[in-house]
């Protein structure tokens, strides 16, 4: 919690905090604009100022999960090589999964508030998105492969890392008879998996284009 | 609720109906045996007879959904050609994960319970994976593929098919700009990319064995 609330600024920044706080005890469900001014000891009515009702709190909350995560993707370790950037990426998005577990739940665990008045927290996720695009277009450029092609391999290399992370995250995999090696080398192999279906892609455009 | 849950059989089933609508209600977190006994107007001690603790119940809500869904994906249509069999196991485990949300996040999103001393919970989750190994046996069969690769392999299915499900439920998708036609077809370009990984897996095979 800031120091001093009460100045316009911060309490819109103190809200933010609070209502974090207020998802991680007592669940996303129960968040209300009410609790929030309780926990920053100010009036009912003064969050109202900054948040018309509790979906659009709940709409900047998961915003700046948003930009954070994309700021994190973005900061990443560059290579030169497309699939080495590719995966330095994934281990980005997988090490951000794992160590902001709620953060990642409220982005893609939880049902949206509804945002159709939102548009700020539209922006930052299609960013998100937008990072993987970027990274797969030096693999696929000059390569004859439609931008809807290159969507929908980008919508691929998503849920393949969403669904280990999410996998990692829970204890599932651990309570499957799996062997060692195939349990800590899970990661490795997914992205070699997924490497090889875009390797037979860039195959099939120069087939095609040859 | 069961008409009668004074027999000892009844009241087992019925505490974990009544476990399952506590965890609708208010979450599974706020799941408690004494919730369960008010639910089913019987005396706080009463489910103590079957459940030593909330989490032996949790462990049985759980398990239960694992076998429901395994026996979902076993009843799939049957199709002699691997890679088909493998598209209709993984339209199965897709129409499952969005029918029955609930359910599917028990399995998969939720911390599990301590379950030490539930063995039942591990058998019923291993069988759910052991599906997914057995539909993947006859597209390797004979073809010199490691044990171990399998597992990796399947666990690589896993993920795209996790991921896919858990991003098809939440709205994510529908807010990225993404092309209508990605939008829809995207489970039938996600199990493409993943045939072609497991395809090029085959050549690789054959290429060392021949």
């Amino acid at each position: 919690m800031p120091s001093d609330p009460t100045t316009s600024h911060d309490l819109k920044d103190a809200c933010v905090v609070a209502a974090h706080a207020v998802i991680v005890e007592h669940g996303i469900e129960k968040l209300s604009l009410r609790d929030v001014a309780r926990k920053l000891n100010v009036s009912h009515q003064a969050p109202y100022k900054h948040y018309p009702s509790r979906d659009h709190l709940l709409a900047e909350v998961i915003r700046r999960c948003f930009k954070q995560f994309a700021l994190t993707l973005d900061s990443r370790t560059r290579h030169a090589v497309p699939l080495d950037d590719l995966h330095s990426l994934g281990h980005s998005y997988l090490r951000y999964a794992l160590e902001h577990p709620l953060e990642y739940r409220l982005m893609f665990g939880t049902p949206w508030p509804n945002v159709e008045a939102d548009a700020g927290l539209l922006v930052d996720a299609r960013h998100a998105f937008g990072v993987l695009q970027a990274a797969l277009e030096p693999l696929y450029a000059g390569q004859g492969i439609s931008h809807e092609t290159q969507e929908a391999d980008a919508l691929f290399i998503w849920s393949s890392m969403h669904g280990l992370a999410t996998i990692l995250q829970s204890q599932v995999m651990n309570h499957l008879a799996l062997s060692e090696a195939v349990r800590t080398g899970a990661v490795q192999h997914v992205m070699q998996m997924v490497d090889s279906a875009l390797l037979q892609r860039l195959g099939a455009a120069r087939h095609l284009h040859n």
